[in-house]
């Protein structure tokens, strides 16, 4: 209606007054097409995301489970992709081709970054018009054109793929790792760094080789078009899970908190395994590999890109995680909650911009970064900068995580480079399958073979049963569409995802009826709330616990190093490093302690010494409050 | 040091195991390098303003005043712009001239989107390497080249001025907008109308005038690159004032109220004014100008654009505001605060988008729905939300502001599109100054005529002082730097920014005592922040403020509308549509109507029927917090 008003006032100001000159009012016009065109795509997302939200409200309000609100996102991306796609006009861009000009000196064997470009110059322009004056324009390089025929882009709701590793993926890791349930994520440390390391390498492995087979026993035009590389990257990608839904139904009906912490911890680390297991995939196909085929010492190579990237990953991120407790702990900045909350902020963000300068992967830094600021930072935050940073990410991981969901349910039919190809999806959704399984229970047989507790049968079950597909496969599978092979993996991944999250999702509630995995778990619940509002952190973590299920040996060794070393040094808990290092390093120890270290017993009002256990999961709730409120503030969404 | 690793480990590598083909690792390499270029200049922001927090931190734990964080973040880009300008290295963009092939037929009058260009065919490549296949690679359309020999784009730490129109400035001024102290705002709505709408085009004009006069009288060449429409729009440009180190001194020494309300309210509207303005006048000179000379037919279009513009964008907003509302209002959606916050960031956002859509200003769209949302939405919303808002916003809105001031410093030596003339920019700091004057001495003079209380002098020897220019004069700068005229506004409008902030900011303390000006108005804060505590809104809006100091003639009119229609519509609150609409209205007052509002009386936990004049300024405090905590909140980092 406005833009109707608009026009007709522009129309009228148009014919009344003038006719200034013809190219620059066009290109002007152009300009500011091309931006409305942006400002719409955008604007059909954020109607979209509304409506979800309303919906889900809506869903909530009636107790509707069978449908999480990323199920949702979908669906209702599908619904309006197919609307853009069949009712919308198109954009086409316009293009020509160029040769240099006669004379040209170039000596790189590089394209260049920019083509100058005179118009109309010698172009035939169609006769009759005024004469348009000759321009220079420039034009910016941006990538190989592979099949010539095919290049027609259209600007329909559509985005950059690497938006999605540098804008969108990064405040959703972030939220993962600054979210782990701390004390069930270190208790079943071991059997998640198990299903995460190894079983998704594994799962990558037998994908691709499953995958292999079954293209070449399809017809010969599709068994030449993919190598063994496109299959085991095919692998990779479709490997990591993303259980939104299934955890959001566990949060709601309070499942054992040991399974929970699996699959999130699986989830949240196999995303990090994933990324930088197809960066190296990706890396042996340029670098190592002439003819696409097998060669020991690239494999070699590429597994050492592999270890190296991600470890030097989490070591970039870690130490920025590190450095903002120390940051934190030694200078008084919590007295201005906004400049410690930008602080954080700010020190995150850095990690993420580090490892991309280096060459490293941002997405697995910031993801350690988030897991150390959980794990110390958090602790000397005042507590107007723990709500504030919380409630920041949460909403940030709110929207990030739909709009993927809206764009994956869009893009189904308006981004261009589709390739539907019946074969290949079929087995794309039955080796996903298998590869879920040969995670899940030859590892979990392994494990429970010296694990006290072990898993048992139902656990592997929703184990197997929470393999949903999500963000990270998409983005992996949508950032590289050059060939036809890589245009059916985004086709099935796509598919994949789509079908995972709203079938799968829409029939966890089910499935945990159906295995019998007890639901309503309030004393266990009880039990990890409890340390949050009675410890003063006087006991050390070490020893705190034995209450808990049995411990994992990994998990020991680390809580000893933690609690003797990490925590007295990043964060003001007790007992101090004079208490536990040795008597040699006493000098160095008083350095690093706080006079609040030594004096805190006296501090009643300030929650600042809380302990690892705490779950920052948890509706947070100022300590000093009245009962009354904070019953009401727990009534309020909880986490994802 | 990281860097090194990973670089003699990819080193080892490569010598190692492979050669590759050539190209493709040539232009992996330099779409690696091209990312970790714009990953490394982000850095070099998020260090600074890391620094800018750390430094802050420690100047307010000194009780330092002379130096706000924004004039600190405008210095630190100074030396960093300065390392980089004189000590990095320089990634200069390769180019070449291309013609068309022969043959191309095209017939738009536009140059084409997109170029294809075979490379290398023709060019002679150095010989002695290896022969390099024939790809086809695509150029997308940048933009006009003016000065053919001056085009060497550096990729130093530099962003597409449009980012600030679209990223940076949307949270500012929104945040302003949700953030206007509403009690004082609307009490004194003529005199920052006056100053805003009327001062500021008097402002432009003044500025614009005795610019051309100036320009006239300097050499030739100067003379005759400047029109009057090129000095005009610098008038504009540099007419909107952005006191923020004044305000933060404002609200640090508790002075005069109705003083802060006028300089913070002019300051948040002129922005506005001055953006449509400039927008006008670019207007007027591509569509309505032959020769760039005066035509009274262009001069009404120009006017016409400026006054559609302006209120259709301050329509969308304020719908898009008032409709957030009634969502807020009708659904319960504030039992899930995450929905909550997720919904009301997604429907301001989209005030932003439609008007941009609708070729509006996105930007004034976006300050008026934040003013609708803070006098209507917030009191619907739940307590968990009002905080997440005001807190997110509060926290974008820091770094946002940091960060423009920080590249305004940066970009003083590293934009390559900088022009010093030391005439225009003399001249240029003296008009501005007589420009302020005129804007603030007349205009006071003739409100001073009908106002009850009068403009005190030194309020307005304080208002003239606070012309300080920021954010929106540099964003309106830096968009068009194609003539030198254009280069030499940037740089004389970096320099008064500078200038203005660092100095005048710096002295604002001292100013404040020399015009003697009230500081420390405990009492009259004190009767601000009283409604905030006992009133449950029982009492209408129109008669509640008979206490404090006269209404302008304006605010009644307003004020009537607004507590009899509006707020009984949007929020919960008291008297409800049924007891002020006449009877035949009643049926449809009684749909509007919630049961909320008739039986709110019995609610005393939940404020959602807060008045309109509370001060969402203040450190937000949950209503039943114990006293204790809530001055150890208050003690927190208050409003910038």
């Amino acid at each position: 209606m406005n833009r109707n008003v608009v026009f007709t006032f522009f129309l009228f100001c148009f014919v009344t007054i003038c006719r200034g000159s013809g190219t620059d009012i066009a290109l002007d016009a152009k300009a500011t097409l091309l931006h409305r065109i942006d400002s719409l795509n955008l604007l059909i997302y954020t109607c979209l995301l509304t409506l979800t939200v309303l919906t889900i409200w809506v869903f909530k309000h009636r107790r509707v489970s069978w449908l999480h609100e990323t199920g949702l996102a979908v669906i209702y991306g599908l619904i309006v992709g197919a609307i853009i796609r069949y009712a919308g006009s198109t954009n086409h861009i316009t293009h020509i081709n160029v040769n240099p000009e006669p004379g040209t000196t170039y000596n790189l064997s590089v394209p260049p970054d920019m083509l100058r470009f005179h118009f109309p110059a010698s172009l035939p322009i169609t006769p009759g018009d005024s004469p348009i004056a000759n321009k220079t324009y420039a034009y910016s390089f941006r990538g190989e054109i592979v099949n010539v025929e095919q290049n027609e882009i259209d600007l329909k709701a559509t985005f950059d793929p690497e938006i999605f590793f540098n804008i969108i993926l990064p405040p959703i890791i972030f939220h993962a790792g600054y979210c782990l349930k701390r004390k069930y994520f270190f208790r079943n440390l071991g059997a998640i760094l198990t299903f995460a390391m190894v079983g998704t390498a594994l799962s990558a492995l037998v994908i691709g080789a499953l995958m292999y087979g079954c293209v070449q026993l399809m017809p010969a035009s599709l068994a030449s078009s993919f190598t063994f590389l496109d299959t085991l990257y095919f692998g990779a990608l479709i490997s990591p899970t993303d259980p939104l839904t299934v955890l959001a139904i566990f949060s709601q009906l309070k499942v054992d908190v040991n399974l929970y912490a699996m699959i999130f911890g699986e989830s949240v680390l196999n995303d990090a395994v994933a990324l930088v297991l197809s960066g190296a995939i990706q890396n042996y196909e340029t670098r190592y590999s002439h003819d696409g085929g097998f060669e020991i010492s690239g494999f070699l190579g590429a597994i050492g890109d592999f270890i190296g990237i991600f470890s030097l990953s989490l070591l970039v991120g870690a130490l920025m995680g590190c450095l903002t407790a120390l940051i934190s702990k030694f200078t008084h900045v919590r007295d201005w909650p906004l400049l410690e909350s930008a602080l954080f902020v700010l020190m995150s963000y850095a990690a993420f911009l580090i490892a991309e300068v280096c060459e490293l992967t941002g997405v697995v830094a910031v993801l350690f970064c988030g897991i150390c600021q959980a794990h110390y930072t958090y602790n000397n935050l005042s507590s107007d900068s723990r709500n504030r940073t919380k409630q920041l990410f949460e909403l940030l991981n709110f929207l990030a995580e739909n709009f993927i969901f809206t764009y994956i349910g869009v893009s189904m039919f308006t981004f261009p480079k589709h390739h539907f190809d019946p074969w290949f999806i079929i087995a794309g959704f039955i080796t996903s399958m298998l590869g879920r399984a040969v995670n899940i229970y030859p590892l979990s047989f392994l494990l429970n073979l010296g694990r006290k507790p072990p898993i048992p049968v139902n656990f592997q079950h929703m184990l197997f049963f929470s393999g949903l597909r999500g963000a990270m496969s998409f983005a992996l599978a949508i950032r590289n569409t050059v060939s036809e092979a890589r245009q059916a993996m985004l086709t099935t991944t796509s598919m994949i995802v789509i079908a995972t999250v709203v079938l799968q999702g829409g029939a966890a509630t089910h499935a945990l009826d159906y295995l019998r995995i007890p639901t309503g778990q309030g004393s266990n619940e009880e039990s990890e709330a409890l340390p949050y509002r009675d410890v003063r952190s006087d006991t050390p973590r070490g020893g705190g616990d034995a209450g808990g299920g049995q411990k994992a040996r990994l998990a020991r060794v680390w809580g000893a190093l933690d609690s003797r070393l990490l925590k007295p040094l990043l964060t003001h808990a007790r007992p101090p490093l004079t208490e536990t290092l040795p008597a040699f390093m006493r000098p160095v120890a008083r350095l690093l302690t706080t006079t609040h270290q030594y004096t805190q017993g006296d501090n009643t009002l300030r929650r600042t010494d809380s302990d690892s256990d705490l779950c920052i999961d948890d509706p947070q709730i100022p300590s000093s409050i009245d009962p009354q409120l904070s019953i009401n503030i727990r009534n309020g969404y909880g986490h994802v």
